[in-house]
């Protein structure tokens, strides 16, 4: 599937930014919510390079908003999100794993509290709007649910904060990780949280009007020049090196968080009545048949997965891998693979399929890729 | 985006017949329910003169199922179908679309009844698992649902019958079509529908194992060579000949059933409450406000939309292409469009943007296109 060809269709929705995208010489696309997400442009290698020393502007209007507006919108939110929201903040961002009633995942949104009775959740890829659609017509709530015209547009690299403070004012670099605020674009007020999927930091401009949306990306681009900014997008050797999870590639309808290693993010001693709730706290009683870990992985360079490759111990299949890539900085690949829990232990030496044959792996917990990466620098 | 690569990720499902698919020279794919789906072969114009004289093997896996299953599965059924679905029959197929609280279009898939409490419904573009799973729970009804391990694998054109009876036996001709059966292969009962999406005839087999697949399709393979078979897949060509609308592409959660021309599908005077119901007789009452219509267009060979373009009169906007392409059988550009409803009217004369200038365009009546191609070809 390496190198076939996207057929142009209406279907895969173009974005505010697309023409951006198009004249800066993408490489290469995906599909994401029904719309294009450019994945690389020079080469991953490059992109992830500069990304580590410049600043990138992102088209990210992938990550659709799902709105919840009305009297029941906290209590249908509380009531989706296995992370508790009783109490959460408006001005907020909140990483909030949605769960069916199996405790499966169905999405690992963000959700933005924008008032009491206003949400925002900013969607991985599947059809959140759906389920919620669903949940509130079958309980008869009071709620109006929608996809707004909302484009999120990521600005990430070291150079994210001056560049930022040139367009919206010096006030931007006070925002606080994951908090969001208002400011004024040509007299439109924008949403902007500090926040988008790279460890680089930088934030995300939730773009709220198609029309604007060059004039924006323009304007970035303009005071950009001087901090060598670029046309990128999330980069897969640099969200692995992160440890950050692809919904889909790393989790998906046959995992719970808790094999995924998102504990924190599920507040299953709170008391707030979730849906899957029950399901999670029986897993967490009986315990977990399999676990995500990270993995280091020998052997030449290895090409972005299309397929899960096979994990195995002295001949015996352990689980796959999910997501692996060649790190340059880190010096060799790394990846996440979905292991059986009894084999899930830090330092544990596994065989890994590849298409130049078998070779070793040796799993780590997924937070300690980043360190590991810093230290081979 | 015309000329882009597609990104490799395990985000975006193989299927059991991907291997063959990728073996045989498919030359590009799109993404649809996150699952890949080639789209062209040799040429988007070869693989349309063979499919209207040979047989083709199409990977339609992208039709995942939504399966109901159990005491409350068509309760729900008709919940959520706007064609009445109160007499079901065991073994047949309904078009059934379905719509949200306002009328609006989330899916248009094909029900497939395969017992009393047993529902398939194959589904287009967006995850209708969500919508049903949500709808149940609000409910509370006692009903399991599920994407199964199910991957449709479409055998069409004028020779589909004689190949499907060398593989299936001679009684397979006898299936009528939207009806379906249960027929062995090598000891397996697969379900076997006469459907698809081309006007050329054929077979969707409901493979229930991926296991099989590979053994599958080469069986079909084998006895396909006498009549010249070929990989291929839906085929843009063909379906807008055919009026073959497409979720995402001709309708989307922008439009009802009654502005896209479905109105016999939609069950507005039945006894059944379906989801979308009081909205849709509303609209019948109060009238539409935009029609999708056939559209035949002047100019050079259009190439694939990959954004709607506008459609006007007399330097008005009255609405946009929602699909086009050079039909070489018409011997001209034929599409849809959906136009201001004050406007729809067959014969009615636009002009349409495109690369090459604005060109004339004449609307009619989407079942009118296949005569109109028939009758220049």
């Amino acid at each position: 599937m390496s190198g076939s060809l996207l057929f142009p269709s209406r279907r895969l929705r173009a974005t505010p930014f697309t023409s951006r995208v198009s004249a800066l010489g993408v490489a290469g696309y995906t599909v994401y919510n029904h719309m294009l997400l450019a994945t690389v442009f020079e080469s991953l290698q490059e992109d992830y390079k500069h990304l580590k020393e410049y600043v990138q502007i992102w088209d990210v209007s992938v990550e659709r908003q799902v709105q919840l507006l009305g009297p029941d919108a906290h209590k249908l939110a509380c009531m989706i999100s296995a992370r508790d929201l009783t109490n959460a903040k408006v001005g907020r961002c909140y990483y909030a794993p949605i769960c069916d009633q199996n405790g499966a995942i169905i999405n690992d949104p963000i959700a933005l509290r924008l008032a009491e009775n206003k949400y925002w959740f900013s969607i991985s890829d599947s059809d959140l709007l759906l389920w919620v659609q669903g949940i509130a017509i079958g309980l008869g709530l009071n709620v109006d649910i929608c996809e707004p015209d909302v484009s999120p547009l990521a600005i990430q690299g070291p150079f994210a904060d001056d560049l930022m403070a040139d367009v919206f004012g010096e006030e931007i670099r006070e925002v606080k990780f994951f908090h969001f605020k208002a400011f004024s674009f040509r007299g439109h007020m924008l949403n902007i949280a500090r926040s988008g999927w790279s460890k680089q930091g930088g934030f995300e401009i939730y773009l709220d009007d198609t029309n604007l949306g060059e004039e924006l990306w323009d304007a970035i681009w303009a005071k950009g020049k001087k901090y060598n900014i670029r046309a990128g997008c999330p980069n897969l050797i640099e969200r692995v090196e992160a440890g950050l999870l692809s919904y889909g590639n790393d989790m998906n309808r046959e995992d719970t968080p808790l094999e995924i290693g998102l504990e924190k993010y599920v507040s299953l001693d709170s008391e707030v009545d979730f849906i899957g709730k029950a399901a999670l706290q029986k897993q967490r009683k009986v315990g977990i048949k399999k676990r995500l870990m990270g993995i280091e992985i020998d052997g030449s360079k290895m090409p972005p997965l299309t397929m899960p490759k096979k994990v195995s111990i002295e001949g015996k299949n352990v689980g796959m891998i999910t997501s692996a890539v060649f790190s340059p900085d880190y010096g060799g690949n790394i990846g996440f693979a979905m292991i059986k829990a009894s084999n899930a232990y830090v330092g544990a030496e596994v065989m890994v399929d590849s298409e130049e044959g078998p070779q070793r792996g040796i799993l780590c917990e997924i937070g300690d890729l980043w360190a590991q990466v810093q230290s081979n620098r």
